[in-house]
């Protein structure tokens, strides 16, 4: 078992610990007084997990009621929020009930905004199911969904009561799932620890996945701690992410996972930055390599164009400079602030921007 | 011009002015630095006054945007606040620009709300133009909306950055919506000061509308500063509302306002506690002839049993207690909790409950 104290001021656990998901009940107990839990979970994950949590939870003396939604992105939404609300209302969950997120990001991200919204606020409880959401999601305190004009448009900062995560979860994901994760493992081994990049360079993740999966979310805690309402700091696990974010947005979030897109922009923004002698020399080769161990992609054929324009209409929302993430070389990253219309320059290699 | 600051840590300012709401651009300039402004109103209220608070906010330099809503607590839902962010992304309002609810507390209430999730929390200001909203709902951080199952079941604690009170708008207002307000403002007597209610007894409130918002907001602000997320003693602003709520809530919402039945809840409630020797003999009588000089109802035809099978209903969220605010005598309130079972005795005059 892995332990993780995570939070500002008021605290939560994560735990990894293989088969937990059959044990959960007994967890969530020591956490949680109410009487009534409310199971948020896809239809996907329904079919794998939802039988194992519920009877743990009424073993533990819960009453229990469960909302299922349509598996995938196209989900994410004020209608699927709105029904999940409906649906707890109808199951009776008072303000010390709880809820709990069974499944990957999208699952985690819409049921723990139900939970911050519902009566203003009530507890929630994460399991995560898919590498990603192990190591990305279930440290921040982001939850929300999407607006028809664009993602993750509206949400609220609410931390869970308690994370807990099962590694063997991970046998059952399809291996384009599992890689799209290992993009994200990839990227806090660029921003923060070249220890852990070489690990995922040299070493079969499988082997290793309780102690990748505390690696990974230490360094996320590590940065959200000194700075729970994004500013400064937090912008650092954006590495990657804005070009990564172009792509999805260009593909319309179909055809490339969320993992591929951030691999890509890893690679293109860190050739920029070396171009310019921002970063050491082979730093975006090693990153290549390493997402060509995983299966991943680290090129498009998206114009860079189509992919500037993608960013500008995403950043404009907050003034007219780009915050850009960039490393130095693995293992330390920075922020490198440009103006909007330095951008194409920029990924082109030319002279630009501010330090 | 009375100001009040407001808030627990992060202040704010509420300022009451008459005529303030065509020289609301420069106030909201001093604490804004967006160049965006999203009015947030209903269909009545749009007619009256959007026209000069636009050209007010043109005036300091913002660019507005408007979304009208139809006037009524039916439209107090997730659709409309669905269509209301989708109109502030739509407008491209960012994280540093602001909205704006003109209007009640309807308004209010979702308009904070959208500014709560959207973006997961932009700035609002709130400019109320009923002497409900503008005595109740600038103060607390309360927003949200309500769901098919029930009211007010969504939302979230979100504060205002200004409130802009113009008693002023108060003469537009049809007087049935007028004494609803006044309701409040006697409920605020009761709970806290006989000096109030006095003059709410013996003077016409026209004579003094900014000293009596000014009175009112200072009330819940002590109260709500000391308790800023519902607890303990914010329950005594409840005084009259578990009854009143079950009035409306018999009632559909329709026929009768919210101000009408808590003034019958604050009776009823005041006669039980009498009967019980737990509140100074003649209060009750004295609440009545007050709210008689405001043409509002003292009494109901509806069936007790019918009342409390709305009150458990309603209190049954939290557990098997029922919290009531009760007066020793006018101007001084406390909590009596008793159990759900009891309560019928209670309004029926038996002996019963723990002080």
């Amino acid at each position: 078992m892995e332990k993780l104290s995570v939070g500002n001021g008021k605290n939560y656990d994560i735990i990894i610990e293989n088969g937990i998901i059959s044990r959960c009940g007994q967890y969530i107990r020591e956490v949680a007084n109410g009487r009534r839990a409310m199971i948020i979970t896809d239809s996907n994950v329904e079919k794998l997990y939802s039988s194992t949590v519920i009877s743990s939870l009424n073993d533990s003396g819960f009453e229990t009621g469960i909302f299922v939604f349509k598996a995938g992105e196209q989900s994410k939404n004020l209608e699927t929020i709105q029904k999940m609300l409906d649906g707890m209302a109808n199951f009776g969950l008072s303000r010390s009930d709880l809820v709990i997120a069974l499944g990957g990001g999208v699952c985690g991200d819409m049921a723990g905004f139900a939970a911050a919204i519902y009566l203003r606020g009530i507890d929630f409880v994460q399991i995560p199911t898919t590498i990603l959401s192990q190591i990305d999601s279930s440290v921040g305190g982001k939850t929300g969904c999407d607006l028809k004009s664009g993602k993750n448009l509206v949400g609220a900062f609410h931390n869970p009561i308690l994370v807990l995560i099962d590694p063997e979860t991970l046998s059952t994901l399809p291996a384009r799932i599992f890689n799209d994760g290992m993009a994200e493992a990839i990227k806090y081994g660029c921003i923060k620890s070249e220890e852990l990049f070489c690990k995922l360079e040299t070493q079969n993740p499988k082997d290793f996945l309780p102690e990748l999966i505390k690696e990974c979310i230490k360094i996320k805690k590590d940065i959200v701690e000194r700075d729970f309402k994004e500013s400064n700091e937090r912008m650092l696990l954006n590495f990657g992410h804005t070009l990564g974010h172009a792509i999805e947005g260009y593909y319309n979030y179909l055809h490339i996972t969320h993992g591929e897109a951030v691999g890509i922009g890893m690679v293109m923004v860190t050739k920029a930055a070396e171009n310019i002698g921002l970063c050491k020399p082979g730093s975006s080769e090693r990153i290549k390599s390493c997402l060509e161990k995983y299966s991943l992609p680290y090129e498009t054929s998206v114009p860079l164009e189509d992919l500037i324009n993608f960013c500008l209409k995403d950043k404009k929302r907050r003034g007219d400079d780009i915050n850009l993430v960039l490393i130095r070389e693995i293992g330390q990253s920075f922020i490198y602030t440009i103006e909007a219309d330095q951008l194409y320059d920029f990924l082109k290699g030319g002279p630009n921007g501010q330090h």
